[in-house]
């Protein structure tokens, strides 16, 4: 395709499916399978280069009208019809088509070409006067809501008022005069909201349409939409003009849409629907019932069987799953349209491995075709698929899994009510953050993925179904309406799942993923072989685990959390929090520790401490033979194992005014208020403790290296790397380490067993992050605690913002995912990249790690793999999610846009 | 001086004053002094990388000894004696002397040579046998103390016993026979405390002293001191080795210091203090009082005209006030010690316009002399200089100021009492904080400059004195005893100088600043004339002002502050913060707009908003005709204008307990909890607000649009700048922009008048400043809020930690400065350096300031000069401090040390 920037319009026949940038998605598909032989209507593709000029200048490119006389006379040749000619007129089809497809755009306008005499010669040339008629008033009613921006209701209130007056049951009972009638209709329609006629010249039909697709391109919901996917607002959109074919031309016509295989479940064998007399966006639209595609087999088996094998040979081409849209017009088959089919996360594993099986793609390609995405949603909880039910209603699926409880309707009932809960709300506000942390599980009925309830929910890992708009919900009343009738009131059990969006009425029994069950290692052969999903998933993890570069470790706190890490093959714990330790039944010692008088009384109760810490680190490190155990000095601010300043406030208010004093109460809440900070965040925590509370990181490595020694003279091979949080530069840690060393040193001489740690810092800081180079000349390793990174970097907690402006962001996008999920590359990345060069270049052999929740993100782990880090951890149920990721990243490189999805 | 790195040691005549690195500061004044001449002892200097290599190897360099036998062979032919002969003795002196004057580190050891033989032949000698044996006593005293590490205190006794017992007023009233017990009890006290006798070979001694000098580098005061100051501690010291002269060998000998002028007021002629019959370290240790140096004049005139010869000498060839130690031997005058002298803020202001009067010094180095700190210490109110008090004790000054009120105890009693108050604490703790908040003034008996008390009261503002140990505070009785025996109990009223640390009984009239009365305009020419101070201010103002690339702006939320702006001499203001136009009787307003129940009540509340916003603006833009007025749009957070959580809460439970509920009340406080944040500072604020709370930003706009609307009808210039507050991306700004220039094109339109203000934002987080880049593409300025950007770079908020843990961190040396009054350039400035290179990369006219406190100290306004700031903005009493410090950041260049000073 030489020389294609001089021109904006190309042939079908010019371009191929890699020339999206050029043709848009859908211009690009109608090429290649031009270019295969396939039956496509004959049409050209104006190139998005038009489209960048349009919206840069105002006015469509001079030279662009030439370039369509030309491409149309083509047309016309080919077909040997003439464009609105009033005998046997040609009629074109106008489509979008961007780079990648965008809600908001304009999308199809078809039947371009009629007029009030064309309208007459396509009947006599089709020998149906209905269906010209049917053709002349979809060319208004779609001309008239996409290209002059009319409500389409007004349309559809229009056609409906025909049906009922000719007492037809649908559109397709319509007879020609009804039509002409409805023609009529809407004709007046446009003059009243434009005051202008409905265009009759076939040209200025096609250049409006061809305008409208431009300005498509600008609408607030389609900016909205590339700020959220970090799509850039220059690309522009193409415009597909083809040559009409009818599906609305009698029973032998009709149109569909059709896969290569079940996307739901990967199940090979051709799958799709089918409606006769119908034209392309009836089918989508849904206002008749289309039938299953093998119905075709007594409809038109001829027409079936060329679909079956175009649909084989686009499967053999494209090496993946397609899907398409055709047309038969009177038994000649026609393709519209075809690209890669989406798919469920169960059949993107099992499509991988059989395309892999087939000698298709090899392993490189069947590990690009699965996500880490889609293997988290493989491992939630699900509703038992023996369990027969029909959902009473579908939403938009927000946060994963399957939540069954009573529906209550406030965030009062959700706290009170006993036992499992769903939290039922026309839409959420930060008032109802209460009932959402109470509930299991969250649904409504308005609101996208962006929505407040998606937003909070996905953060706090709740299921949660929104937007189901078929509900009525009331609130007063305290119950919502199905769309089928069925009513549901506070109190009634309801079951919905967040990975399908369907909502059941009653209760679904809910059954651990066969997957997580595998990993678990609870399945025998017998059952694994009989699950194709499992058996596709574990061989994707055998290919990962091979290839990948990145270590995965594991956070955990506990043995036990240590058990299931190494269940789930983590290659050590990265991040063990010892602030855990304090919780429970040994509050009331760091309690003591805080109202302690005297160094003397502080040294007391560390030193009933240290048996405890001990036993904890014993526990995990004995888990861990042989592998590194990262353990982190005590990181948050004392006052969380201190009761809530209000709430002490208060009772103790209140005693007094009854007269009674609790002097143990009022002692507590002195400590409470000297301890109290306005941003705890940013207060006296982490390495800061360390160092203004004498003995605590004495007590706490004395443990370590006590628990060390002990598993040593077991025989073992502990390997435990002491962790300094929250340090901002290298003197902190120069202090903390001459105290680490001071101790390993004490322990080591008096147990006569020589304790080895490996001393290392979090950079979790962007300070610590910028002086990286300095720290790293003392410090062996360094984890990146991203999550206070981001807080710090952003300047905002997640505590704090994720119910408050976070879906206002999510929603006009300026967040494309929330930076607490995926990792914010720019901003925060940058400094983490920073950290790694310059900490590299001070110490060639510094081992780098992250332990922040994104160490479990897959486009997160893709980004640490590509700047060099060591390992990633996360939570032991993330682990195979970063596995698979890491070994995706080492195989795939980013595309331009800087992603390998 | 070639091949200097190839030995170790250098006669005074071989190096210079430019030689510190290699000889220090003492050796490099010693050979300056030799050079020129002046009676200088002889003796060498062992350069400092001999300590470097001790400290590396642990061991003296070996080819070190023969040198020190080499220079010892040529002093023992110069002065023809020799070391520890038993006839007619030579005698050195050991003197540490580093780069940088160091506290913690070994002084100095007199009388080095002598032993029992030597101080026979050191009496026959000197036809003295008292003074051979005070000589060898003193000997004794500082080896054991300073060598040996013995406490000082053993020794302080032994003598004392002796002068006791022996009825002697002094030393120097015991006689030789005294002495000679002195002798024998301190050699059984070095016995007792090493085991070892005290070494009787002179070469031993001078290797122990030389050893010690070394290893005194080390010790953790002089760690701490130079993590403090961020010197390195690869530096060393240097050892100087002098013949000894004798100050104490009779009525014609003595030892003094002596100033060139009078530092404290740069008053020109010699100044200093003068004891006879002492030794140097007498004068210092303040064991005799010593005279005034005129008194010379009476005892031994000639040495009086000689030492006032080489003084002058000594200033003109320094070109700077000098301050000298000598001793005079028997009518012979000895130069020991020269440096360049410190000095008072108002003598420093004084000296460098004297200096460059008399032509010695050019206006570049006159700018050179002063600091901004100086001019802030003569900006503070003072007591009145014609009050005559003696203070009751002295402290360290720490905050300066002047405080009157009366003294008070404990917190509590800070809060309650009326009228001013001086917290008085032996030392402070977080326990203290609402006690310092409370008070006036804070007076302390312990603790230094980094005590909690002094970096609390300094973050504050508030006048401080600490450390003034003479004091007896008794906190139970409520009372202090100062040294001279007065006291003063709770009520009585007490006068704290924070700039001389003087404490006094009663109060102290308070003057304003002569140099503020100055500034502002109220000294007319005959005052200005006949204050030295003022006159020397406002010339090195001019020169500032004439020199000075970088603009000053002052921040300014009133008319009144603008108007103060423009006497200072601002340029501009530069931070103009809305939100303090929220408070007072507008508070309710803010209040009706959180509790607003629908978007029409908002919009009510916000049109009640508006006229009251345009009539600030109004002012602010009349004052400030001609010259920009950035103003910030609103930045807090929201709750910050509703009541405390826990007070409101506990109001509440009180009222329901009682049965009184105020629905009024129990409606806030479910607005608060909704409102509330665990960190408010890193929440719902600045840019965010103004995404999430329609018309907030819009009302802010039109009212400054209509205001420069307004001040453009009445024929002024205004020019309002926009900023945005707290961006973390540029997606932020461009949404804020858009509806920025909407408001700013409807005002235009509906007025008639073209509105034009350049919008731009604060860079205060650090992702805002990773992304300057692309935020640049969209605003016209940026102003880096360093307040906010220290606090998430650190990741601690200066509410929060200034009184946990700021302390300790100064006092480890963590922190050389609070990193929220000089900008930590290290982290936070590599963090504007990335925002100004990127910024300028992507618009190359961006106009670029900071409005952080930063904008107004002294070394941050340098560092901003030298990254290429376009201006500084701080509050208005600041300005002529940062247009002093511009002035003299454009004609000095950063030494190796990155520093002007």
């Amino acid at each position: 395709m030489a020389g294609t920037n001089r021109r904006f319009v190309f042939a079908f026949n010019e371009g191929d499916k890699d020339h999206k940038d050029l043709l848009g998605g859908k211009g690009a598909g109608l090429a290649e399978m031009t270019n295969l032989g396939l039956p496509v209507p004959p049409g050209f593709t104006i190139a998005t280069g038009a489209c960048r000029r349009y919206l840069t200048d105002g006015n469509m490119p001079p030279e662009l009208a030439d370039e369509i006389d030309a491409h149309l006379a083509r047309l016309e040749a080919e077909r040997g019809k003439r464009l609105g000619s009033a005998v046997d007129p040609m009629l074109v089809s106008v489509r979008s088509g961007a780079k990648f497809s965008m809600p908001g755009m304009m999308e199809t306008i078809l039947d371009i070409g009629l007029n009030d005499d064309s309208v007459d010669g396509l009947a006599a040339a089709a020998g149906s006067e209905r269906f010209a008629w049917d053709s002349y008033r979809r060319l208004i009613q779609m001309f008239g809501s996409t290209v002059l921006g009319i409500d389409a209701a007004r349309f559809g209130a229009a056609l409906d008022a025909a049906e009922r007056s000719s007492g037809a049951a649908g559109d397709v009972d319509l007879d020609a005069a009804a039509l002409r009638g409805v023609v009529a209709v809407y004709k007046a329609i446009i003059r009243d909201a434009t005051g202008r006629e409905f265009p009759q010249d076939p040209r200025e039909q096609l250049d409006m349409a061809i305008r409208a697709v431009f300005e498509s391109w600008n609408t607030e919901r389609a900016r909205v939409y590339r700020r959220q996917e970090r799509i850039p607002h220059n690309l522009g959109t193409a415009v597909n003009v083809m040559a009409m074919v009818y599906g609305n031309l009698g029973p032998d016509s009709g149109t569909g849409v059709a896969f290569t295989r079940d996307p739901a479940t990967g199940a090979p064998g051709v799958y799709g629907d089918y409606l006769s007399e119908a034209q392309g966006e009836d089918v989508v639209a849904g206002i008749r019932t289309p039938v299953p595609l093998q119905d075709l087999e007594r409809l038109d088996p001829g027409s079936l069987a060329e679909l079956r094998r175009i649909m084989a040979l686009l499967e053999d081409h494209y090496r993946d799953l397609c899907d398409v849209e055709f047309t038969i017009e009177r038994g000649k088959l026609w393709m519209l349209q075809t690209r890669i089919g989406k798919r469920t996360a169960a059949a993107a594993f099992r499509m991988a491995i059989q395309f892999l099986d087939d000698g298709l793609i090899d392993v490189k390609e069947a590990l690009g075709r699965v996500t880490g995405d889609q293997l988290a949603q493989l491992m939630f909880p699900q509703f038992d698929p023996q369990f027969e039910a029909k959902p009473i209603a579908t939403g938009v699926p927000a946060s994963p899994g399957a939540a069954v409880g009573v529906a209550v309707f406030d965030s009062a009932s959700a706290a009170d009510t006993e036992g499992k809960t769903i939290l039922v709300r026309r839409e959420t506000s930060p008032d109802d953050l209460p009932g959402i942390i109470a509930a299991d599980g969250v649904l409504t009925s308005r609101g996208g993925k962006t929505s407040h309830a998606a937003v909070v929910a996905r953060g706090m890992g709740k299921t949660c179904v929104v937007g189901a708009d078929g509900l009525e919900i009331d609130a007063e009343q305290r119950q919502f309406t199905a769309p089928g009738g069925v009513v549901v009131r506070e109190g009634d059990t309801i079951s919905i799942d967040g990975t399908s969006g369907c909502v059941y009425a009653g209760a679904i029994d809910v059954v651990p993923s066969p997957v997580v069950e595998y990993f678990e290692g609870r399945l025998d052969a017998e059952q694994r072989r009989r699950d194709p999903v499992v058996q596709a998933v574990s061989r994707m993890m055998i290919y990962a685990d091979e290839r990948r570069r990145l270590g995965v470790h594991a956070n955990a706190d506990t043995p036990d959390d240590a058990k299931r890490a190494r269940r789930f093959r983590a290659d050590g714990i990265g991040l063990c929090r010892t602030e855990h330790m304090f919780l429970g039944e040994r509050r009331h010692h760091v309690e003591e520790l805080i109202l302690a008088e005297s160094a003397e009384e502080q040294d007391k109760v560390l030193a009933e401490l240290l048996p405890m810490q001990l036993g904890d680190f014993v526990g995990i490190l004995a888990e861990m033979d042989g592998l590194p155990v990262t353990i982190r000095l005590i990181d948050p601010p004392l006052h969380e194992f201190l009761p809530d300043l209000t709430e002490l406030s208060v009772k103790v208010a209140l005693a007094e005014a009854r007269g009674e004093v609790d002097l143990g109460d009022v002692r507590l809440l002195r400590a409470v208020r000297r301890l109290h900070e306005q941003n705890p965040m940013l207060g006296l925590r982490g390495v800061r403790l360390g160092l203004v509370v004498p003995g605590l990181v004495a007590m706490q490595v004395h443990a370590i290296a006590e628990a060390a020694a002990a598993r040593i003279r077991a025989g073992d091979d502990p390997r435990p790397e002491i962790m300094v949080p929250l340090i901002g530069g290298t003197e902190e840690f120069e202090l903390m380490r001459e105290e680490i060393e001071r101790v390993l040193h004490d322990v080591s001489e008096a147990s006569g067993i020589d304790i080895r740690a490996k001393i290392g810092t979090m950079i979790e800081l962007p300070r610590a992050a910028l002086t990286a180079g300095r720290i790293a000349e003392h410090a062996e390793f360094f984890s990146f605690g991203t999550n206070d990174l981001t807080q710090t970097t952003w300047g905002f907690s997640r505590d704090d913002v994720e119910g408050s402006f976070f879906p206002a962001y999510l929603e006009k996008g300026i967040f494309a995912a929330s930076p607490f999920e995926s990792l914010d590359e720019e901003g925060v990345g940058r400094l983490v990249a920073i950290a790694v060069e310059e900490g590299r270049a001070a110490r060639e052999d510094l081992l780098i790690g992250v332990c922040g929740e994104h160490g479990g993100d897959p486009s997160s782990v893709r980004f640490f793999d590509r700047i060099g880090l060591d390992y990633v951890s996360c939570s032991p149920f993330r682990v195979p999610i970063a596995r698979l990721e890491a070994g995706r990243a080492a195989v795939l490189k980013p595309t331009a846009e800087g992603d390998t999805r």
